[in-house]
């Protein structure tokens, strides 16, 4: 049975994963029969976000503990995650990808990983394994994979050049396809950098989840 | 196009809304290209769990704020329903249901559902528009209904039997399978009352969904 490891990073849109995108990949790969495990990691979350206003609140939180949220508890500390238990990795997105798994969101190209994400994110690229990056998470992809990977955020174009500017090679893509890099076996699909609704991101997902499933040998 | 509310009771299935039961109910609805709206109560969470230990956490959280993760954003409070502008109402299960939509987890039999929640409730169930529960939610549509309301949580004995001493009349239900009350236009399926993963979840809320939206004359 294949194995894909889920990296969450938090639990809504504004403050930590894509809700919608989470559910929807962890869905398409149960659908298919793959086995899955979520991991995100264990430090405190950038900030807290309102999703009605919009604006911070006041409410310290953890990256793993409201991943959880997501996971129904069934997750684990990316630090404990080992490559060679699993076939392959996937990203979903939400500002959590740019906030807490890097620091996208304040410092743009000057980004780094965190630390213990790039390990792992490193890890399965170095060994040729597949990995999926969602929505905004490409910007991380750009960064670990280095010169020219082959991949989308969909059509914005600031972030789109902020992945050409960190060497990666951005290419434009619609919400329900994929762009798929076969060289580095990275695959990226917009989702809400274009969705306007819920079942256009899962068009996109559930073609990106088949697609890493079918590049797992 | 058909309009449907979504009633949400939190973020999260220890304190809140199921994540995965809500998702999925958001996107079988926009796959069946009908309308939706999400609602909850403005009040405070009766409590915050930690979802990987399952312990109480000293972080007060207000239920409307946390379900419009689940909303990203776009969702009202219960108060503002107009039952005249839905076709039909879904209640999605986690224990938020029985612990800020009711208090069934502390008072069992002798629950009462939250005034809010319960004036929208009835409305749908005295205009005789169809209302979908689902996983705990069926324990309120007992209370809601009155007597000989059919519904199913799915094999649960302890939760069968409070439904049945509320004046309901439990059936038993297949995780992927719904129980149609036809008298009351209410359809209710046992998603994680029974569900060993997620595409099991996903099989009876499909099939909620599609049933409600049959019932929508």
């Amino acid at each position: 049975m294949k194995k894909v490891a889920v990296i969450l990073s938090g639990c809504g849109y504004l403050d930590g994963s894509e809700i919608y995108e989470s559910v929807i990949t962890l869905l398409a790969l149960d659908s298919n029969d793959a086995k899955y495990r979520c991991f995100a990691p264990d430090i405190p979350q950038m900030h807290t976000i309102n999703h009605i206003t919009g604006e911070v609140m006041p409410s310290d939180r953890n990256v793993l503990i409201e991943a959880s949220r997501i996971a129904r508890g069934d997750i684990a500390d990316i630090n404990t995650l080992d490559v060679n238990e699993f076939d392959a990795i996937i990203f979903p997105g939400g500002f959590g990808a740019a906030k807490n798994l890097s620091n996208f969101a304040i410092e743009g190209t000057n980004m780094s990983v965190t630390e213990s994400v790039a390990k792992v994110a490193k890890a399965f690229a170095d060994a040729g394994k597949p990995a999926g990056y969602i929505c905004i998470a490409p910007a991380l992809a750009a960064s670990i994979y280095g010169g020219a990977l082959k991949c989308t955020i969909g059509k914005d174009v600031a972030t789109a050049s902020a992945i050409d500017a960190m060497g990666g090679k951005h290419v434009e893509c619609a919400v329900d396809d994929v762009v798929i890099d076969e060289t580095h076996k990275v695959v990226t699909t917009p989702a809400y950098m274009l969705a306007n609704r819920i079942s256009e991101a899962a068009a996109g997902i559930e073609k990106l989840v088949s697609t890493i499933l079918t590049m797992i040998k």
